[in-house]
C-alpha cells in the first residue's frame, strides 16, 4: 500500500499491464489433447505478482517486512485465503468431446460461450476410440474404469463405433437437407461429437477444477484437458501457486479425527487400542472371520502406507 | 419489523412454517412434457407472504403503512429490486433429453444433481419424434424453426430416428455385455437420451430463467418444461408475483433511445422527422429502391404495431 | 472461427494479447472522487474485439457475412445475450468510505480484497461535508435526497461532524495504545472512515452495477464513482459497448403490459377508453374529488411526458 | 430412483414435505449473541434425508444396497461431493453490529434482504464492551486477540465507549431534526450500531461458512454467531451431515507433502533424515544459534503434538 499511496500523491501514476513472458509464448498456440481436440490460451490477467499484491491490500503495510512473495503464497494457499487468487483470470479456447464438456460445464463459476449447433451446423468430428484404448469397468470404483480390453475385442468395438459415428452424421445431414431446423437435426449426434467454446475463469476457481479433474478419480478425457491446463499453463502463468497447489492441495494428506486417534495409537506403540478404535467405528467387522470392505478403512490403510506404518489389524486376519 | 421486535422480546417466539395449501397439493405429482420427460416439485421455501417479509426488513416499518402486499410485490418487480424474491426457493424433479439440459445447466445460479451415467447404466429412453412433428429451418431466424415439413417426409425422418436410436442402443450396450467401463460406454448416446436430475433455484432466478426460455425464441423443447414451470408451478406457488411478473416482464415492452425518438416524432405527427431520425440511424439504407432488411427497423415496425401506429416509410417505399 | 481453424491446423499459432491503446494511457492512474476517495484501473483483459469473437464462436461462422463488428455488439445488448460481454474483466482499486462501500459490496459476482483493520491500522482519513452539501430528506422517495440545506444550518453540521470525527479517531487511538487489539478497537469506527479494496469484476456484471449505480435513485455518493467507471474508464475501454448499453439499457424506456394499453389507447386518440382502462386499474382512485397519489400512474405520466403526449385524465381532475 | 419412476407411473404421486421435528421446535426462537444480538431460524427446505435423495439421483440404484444413509452421507463429505449437501437451504433473521456484518456478507453465495438506514432510522443500539471484555492485541498472530486487559483499564475504555456512542447518536439525531437525508445523516454511525437482515444459504456453503467462522482464528464476534448456527441449530437440523462434518473437515488434520515427508522420516525413526528434509526447506533457519521464527514449523510442531511425537529438532536446539 506504501507503494500505492506515494503513487497516488506523487506524479507517476501510471501503471504497467502485468505480464507474464512465459506464458506470452504460449499465447494461442494449440496444446492438442485426446483425438482431434485441443486448449489455447486466448488471454490471461495478473500473474503470481498481482496475487501478492491484492493480499498485501488486505494484509497492509506490516506484511511487507515479514514475508517476501513466495512465502505469502504458499502462506495464502496454506490457510485457504482464496481472494488474492481471484484476481487473476485466463480465457481458455477448448475444443472437447460433448460428453466431456458436459462435466466441464458443471463448474459454475466461469463463463463460457460455446459454440452453438442452433445457429451453426454441428462440427463434423467426434471423438474416435482406437482398438487398444477401450477401458474396463473398475471392479473396486463403481465410478471408474481400470485396464483395457484385449486388442481383439477392441477391434471389433472400434469397427462398430465408426459405423454408429457415419449413420449419425449420415442421419444428420439428410435432416439437414430436407430443410429440418438445426436445433433439431442435432437431436440425436452422438455425446462424442466435438463442440467449441471459449472459457474464462479465475485462478481460484482454475485451482478448484484442477483439483478434482487432474484426480485419479476423474474421467480420463476430462483429466487429459486438467493435466495440460496444470502442467503447461498455469504451471508457467503462476509458478509460486502452481508450487503451493502441489504441496498444500494435490499432494497433501487430510486424516479425519478418527483417523489421527487410530494413527496416534499407532504411533505410540499401542496397536491393541488402535484396532480398539477402529472397532468401534465399525472399520473391524467380520464375514466368516474375514474383514468385510469397508471404504473407509481401505482409504485409512493407503495412508498407512504411504507414511511407512504396518497396519495394526492385518496379523489379526 | 416491529411484530418481529415485540415477538423476541416477547415469549410466544415460535412461527410455522409458512405454507402454500394450493402448491402442497401438487407436491410431487408428475407433470408429463414432450413424449417421456416430466416435471415434479419436490420441496419449496416461501411465498407471496415471504418475500413481503423480506422487503420489509429492508425498507422498514413505514412501508407497511404505504403498501398492502400486492402492491408491494408489484413494486419491487417493477423497480427491479430482485433480493426479496431470493428468499424463496424451489426444488425441482426433472426428467428431459440432454440436448435439453444442455440448455438448461446453462443457467448457473441453480443446485443440481444429476443422474450419473458413470455410476449407472442411462436411462433407456430417447426423445421420439412423431411424423408431424419435425420443424424447418426458420429463415427469418438463423436460431429457429418455424412450420412443419410435410407428413411424408417426416415419415421417413421418423423412421430413420428409429434405427438410430435402436443401433446406438444396441452398441451401447454391447458395449457394457464385453466390460467397457459405463464412462466410456457412454460416448456415443444421441443427444435425445433422457437424463434426470434435481434442480433447485431461488425464484429470482427461475423467473430470469423463465424470461429467457417461455421466449417465443427459446427452442420449442425446453419452452415446454418453462411453461409448465411457470403457468402450472409458479402461478400457484406465488400468485402476486406471477401476476407482476407476466406485466413488467413478459407483457412489456421495451423502447430504446433511438425508438423513443422516432416514436415521439410520429407520435406528434411529424413523419418527415421520424424518417429523418430513422434514416441517421441507418434503419432506411435501400438497395434498388427497396428498403434493406434491417432487423432492429423490423423489430420497432412490429412495436408500433403493437401500438396501431402505421409505419412511416412504408408509403415510401 | 475459421480464422481460429486455419490458425490451429497452420504453424503462426501465436497470438498477441488484446490491448486497448486508450485505456493503457489511463493504467494506474487516480481519478478523484468524494474529498478523499478514488478509483484507478490496475488491470484489464479484453476489448469490443473479444466480446464480438466470443459471440462468434457461439454463433458461427453465418453471422461473420450479416453483421460487423458494431452491429453485433448492439445485437447482443438489445437482445440480453450477456454471455459475450463476461469475456471482459476489468480490476480496480478503490478508495471509499465505508458506507458506500457498504452498497458497493452488495453486487456478489465480484472478486474482492479490502484492507483489513484486523491486519493494519485503519485508515485515517473520514468523508466530510462542506456546509453547503448537506442534503435534505426527499418527500416523494423514501430513500433519496433532494435539495441542499441552507448554509447556516450547514456549518452547524459539518462543524459536528469535524467533532465526533475527531473524537472517534482519539478513542481509537487511545485504545491501540493500552494495546486492544485492533480487531476491537476499530468497533466504533464511523461508517464514514474510508476504506481502500481492489475489485475485479467482468464487463456484463459492470454495467449491471453502473445501470443500477448511475441511476439518479442511486445514492449521490456511490453514484459519483460509478459516474466516473462509466463515462471515464468503460467508454475508453469498450467504446462500441458503452454507446449500446446508453441507448438499450441507461436511456431506454420500459412500458408494462398495462401502460401499451393505456398508451395504445391514448395514441388511437380515445382517451376515454385511456381512463377507463386506468380507473380500471386503480390508478385513478379519489379523495375529495382529487386524484390519490398513486406511483404508478406517477411513473406512467412521466413517461407520457417523454413522449410528448397529453395527460388524460387531468382535465378531468 | 426406482422408487421415483414407480411412483411416477403409479397414481399416488403426492409427496409431502420434508420435516425436521426438532428443527420445528426453535423455528423462529431466538438465541441471544453478544449483548444486544440474536439469531433465529425463519424457514428451511431439506433435511439429511434430502441430501441422501439427491445423492441417489447421482449415483443410481446400485448405491442403495451399498450404504445406507449414514453412511453415505459421510462418503460424501469425505470425498468433498457437494452437491447434495446444496439441496438444503435456510433462511436465518439476525441482529449483529455492522462490523461483524461486514464480514459476514464477505461469504458470496448467499440471499441478502437487511435493513435500510436508507427508508428507515437507524436501530438505536450500538454493541458495547464490558470492562472485563477488552482483548489484547495477539503477538503471534497479527490479525488476532489473546488474553483480556486488566479491568481497570477496560473500566476507563467502557466509560469512552459509552460517551462516543451517545455523541454519535446524538448528532444522527440532530441531523434527522434538521431534515438530513437519512442516506447522509447515517455517515458518522459507529461500526458497532446493530444492524438486522435475513440471511438464506445453502448447507454447503453454510458448512463452508461454519468452516472459516467457527475456527479459533475468526473474530470473537462472528464467532459467537456461529457457534450457535453450527451446535444449536445445524446439529438438530441435519444431524448426521453435522457429525460428519465434525470428523472430516472441523476434526480433520491436513499434512502437506513436505510435512508427510518429515513424518514418514521421523516414523520410521530416521530423525537426522526428517531433521535434513526440514532443513532443505528452510524451517531450521538459525539466528545466533536459536531457531529463527517459521510459521510453517511451528504449525507442524503442533500437529506433531497432537499426534503424540517428539520435535526431533528441538534436542538441537
Amino acid at each position: 500500500m506504501s507503494h500505492e499511496k506515494s503513487s497516488v500523491n506523487g506524479q507517476a501514476q501510471g501503471l504497467k499491464r502485468v505480464k507474464v513472458a512465459e506464458l506470452d509464448q504460449i499465447l494461442g498456440v494449440v496444446f492438442k489433447v485426446l483425438d482431434d481436440g485441443f486448449i489455447r490460451v486466448i488471454d490471461y490477467m495478473g500473474s503470481d505478482e498481482s496475487i501478492v499484491k491484492a493480499a498485501r491490500v488486505s494484509y497492509g503495510q506490516g506484511t511487507k517486512i515479514v514475508h517476501e512473495d513466495r512465502g505469502l503464497i504458499r502462506y495464502l494457499m496454506r490457510h485457504g485465503h482464496t481472494t488474492p487468487f481471484e484476481m487473476c483470470e485466463m480465457e481458455f479456447h477448448i475444443r472437447a468431446p460433448m460428453d466431456c464438456w458436459r462435466q466441464w460445464i458443471r463448474h459454475r463459476t466461469a463463463n463460457v460461450n460455446e459454440y452453438s449447433t442452433r445457429y451453426s451446423i454441428a462440427i463434423d468430428a467426434t471423438q474416435k476410440t482406437r482398438p487398444d484404448q477401450w477401458r474396463k469397468q473398475s471392479a473396486a470404483n463403481r465410478q471408474g474404469s481400470s485396464t483395457f480390453l484385449d486388442s481383439q475385442t477392441g477391434q471389433t468395438l472400434s469397427e462398430k463405433e465408426q459405423k454408429l459415428h457415419e449413420f449419425s452424421r449420415m442421419v444428420y445431414e439428410e435432416r439437414l437437407q430436407v430443410d429440418v431446423a438445426r436445433e433439431q437435426a442435432r437431436k440425436d449426434l452422438p455425446l462424442s461429437t466435438y463442440t467449441e467454446a471459449y472459457w474464462k475463469i479465475d485462478l481460484h476457481n482454475l485451482l478448484h477444477f484442477l483439483s478434482l479433474r487432474m484426480d485419479s478419480y476423474a474421467q480420463l478425457e476430462i483429466r487429459s484437458y486438467a493435466n495440460i491446463i496444470g502442467r503447461e499453463i498455469v504451471r508457467k502463468w503462476c509458478p509460486l501457486t502452481w508450487e503451493a497447489f502441489l504441496e498444500y492441495r494435490m499432494n497433501s494428506m487430510t486424516l479425519s479425527s478418527i483417523e489421527c486417534n487410530v494413527l496416534k495409537a499407532i504411533i505410540s506403540g499401542d496397536s491393541q487400542n488402535a484396532e480398539k478404535i477402529a472397532k468401534e467405528f465399525g472399520w473391524l467387522d467380520r464375514v466368516d472371520r474375514k474383514l468385510k470392505l469397508n471404504r473407509e478403512r481401505a482409504e485409512f490403510e493407503y495412508k498407512l502406507k504411504q507414511l511407512g506404518l504396518p497396519i495394526p489389524w492385518e496379523d489379526s486376519a
